[in-house]
């Protein structure tokens, strides 16, 4: 009999336009004596003085500006917990405000605040020891699913993985789609793809139980929904897309991912590319693989106005290009997921470097 | 601004065929020294031999049978709390096997082992002080919701009222396909109806946010998908009810059952009559309420051959039927969710008496 994974779900999740004014009186019964919340914050807020005003700084509390201009690395985390730490002490909680990079950085440093060493030693599958502090995901941008999924993505020395574990859920998601709402177009729809193709790589993949399917078919249907069948974006399309990202990552857990991904977390390693840009670049060329959500997804680039850059491996030293199939390639999950358990005959190193070719 | 509910998600969810073989591993890391595991089985399974191999008993662990021939009540709880108090002392925790009575009557009882008093004391909202003993839920019958939901329904001496409370969603629940597959189709449908009925209220209703909608939608569809287009049941629409009651109980967090729930709220306290069967007799005369929702019912009642019973009040006398209507009408919530603020000069005692007439 198969080995059936336990899926340990977020703590508590409150849904509702302006939910973030209720923060205040979740986090109150956490607060451990004097003992702050650390704030971990999106630098794009940093003159944000509406969303900072929100935000319920009390007593020694720390608002701490996480640059996620680049990938978060284990060198982001360890450097934040050895500063949170070396400032602060003890800590009654990490609460990350932001997108899918600000959530895996809170997640992964309240994990890293209990966890001896670096973080580094924890990317891979069910390594982290004990709980971490107690954390709270409040997403600002919706898509990557990051609010609910038991990962913390981050770039290492030698590899791209998260930091897989029942520890790594958020204790805490508050769901605002106010939060959303001033969300730049570009941005928006890069992320809202990072759900959509998600979706459209597990629902296509040979892993899947009813459970992620129910989820998966849900969370596409509110994509298309908004980002194909719509005239024009509202508060309702907002609502949907967090919905719709809270749904895939729901999905997540007894699926996988696929070529896409693949190809993307390789454009990250090499070229730093964030991963919903990168997930998007990677989708054009593979039409084989999901023709029909492919054909979609050109459908909504064209509709939703959305530039994607073009020859993004033109330029790239040969090495380079080897040094992206390799990471690539070591994603042998997606690959079985895509191709089946003989993926390795159908996926070859020269076909894999022809998709790069094309993006 | 409105205040938004904080929602308490089960702890951990394992879903796949056979899960339950995975059981004795789930609970291992909960059990404390000696200290024994309670598991409380629907007594259907009293001569099920393949059932009861399945559970995995071990050193003092004790196997309770509940009969759930009635509706839940607070006696049955406090009876079950005491007899585990007097004979076992400290448990590890509590398991409950069975439909949606017995998870509630599990709910509840792990959380009468650490409450003081009755369980009287708590039936409402937000009245439980300290969580419970851990408790995992397994179902073996699918639409309830209880294995998701924050309460647990239980008759007392005064109402029918459950016991709601962030402390009384279960730490662990199993969804095993195969532990639903030999539930006779008639028990099957009726429960099955519970979900189906629910999501109709709630869609319809006045109380709804987008992360309920998204949720009631899709377990409507599947309720559809299976009880209405399918040619035949097979494994694939056990999995697909047994997903669609996960969802269904999901949404109801964020929005509020309505006519038929209120009216077979009544009939229970009256008559007794189970959960399943008093919204399914209900459900037949709503249709001035619920036009598209009615009609796929009575679709479904044919297509899967179901006889309901008539004339279930002919023979009442008129104080029985005066109770049936003060214990509908005291459901206030949810006649305002179907009708308004203004619900009771539209759901006056002579038009409630009149549908309880046409049963």
């Amino acid at each position: 009999m198969s080995q059936h994974k336990n899926l340990t779900l977020v703590g508590q999740v409150m849904f509702g336009r302006g939910a973030i004014g209720q923060l205040d009186a979740v986090l109150a019964p956490h607060r451990m004596g004097e003992a702050p919340m650390v704030f971990l914050v999106d630098h794009v807020f940093r003159e944000d003085a509406r969303m900072l005003g929100r935000i319920p700084v009390r007593g020694r509390d720390r608002l701490v500006f996480v640059d996620v201009s680049h990938e978060p690395t284990t060198g982001d985390v360890d450097g934040l917990r050895d500063r949170i730490r070396a400032e602060l002490g003890k800590v009654s909680g990490l609460v990350g405000i932001g997108g899918g990079s600000t959530m895996d950085i809170a997640k992964a440093v309240a994990l890293m605040l209990t966890n001896p060493g670096s973080s580094v030693d924890y990317q891979g599958w069910d390594l982290v020891q004990v709980p971490g502090v107690y954390k709270v995901g409040v997403p600002t941008l919706s898509g990557t699913g990051a609010e609910v999924s038991r990962t913390a993505v981050l770039i290492g020395p030698t590899k791209k993985l998260g930091l897989n574990s029942d520890y790594t859920p958020f204790d805490q998601v508050v769901l605002d789609p106010d939060l959303v709402s001033g969300v730049p177009a570009r941005q928006r729809f890069l992320t809202g793809m990072d759900c959509y193709i998600h979706n459209v790589e597990s629902l296509q993949g040979r892993m899947m139980n009813a459970f992620a399917r129910v989820h998966a078919e849900k969370s596409l249907e509110l994509c298309r929904e908004i980002f194909l069948h719509r005239e024009a974006w509202d508060a309702d399309s907002d609502e949907k897309l967090m919905m719709a990202s809270w749904l895939g990552g729901m999905s997540i857990a007894y699926s996988q991912v696929g070529a896409a991904h693949a190809m993307s977390y390789g454009l990250a390693y090499v070229l730093g590319t964030r991963h919903g840009e990168g997930n998007a670049v990677c989708m054009r060329v593979l039409g084989d693989f999901y023709p029909d959500g492919v054909g979609d997804f050109h459908r909504m680039v064209e509709r939703n106005r959305i530039d994607l850059p073009q020859g993004v491996t033109r330029a790239l030293a040969p090495e380079k290009l080897d040094k992206m199939v390799d990471v690539s390639l070591g994603m042998a999950p997606l690959w079985a997921n895509v191709l089946g358990e003989d993926w390795q005959q159908r996926m070859t190193r020269e076909r894999l470097r022809a998709l790069y070719q094309r993006l």
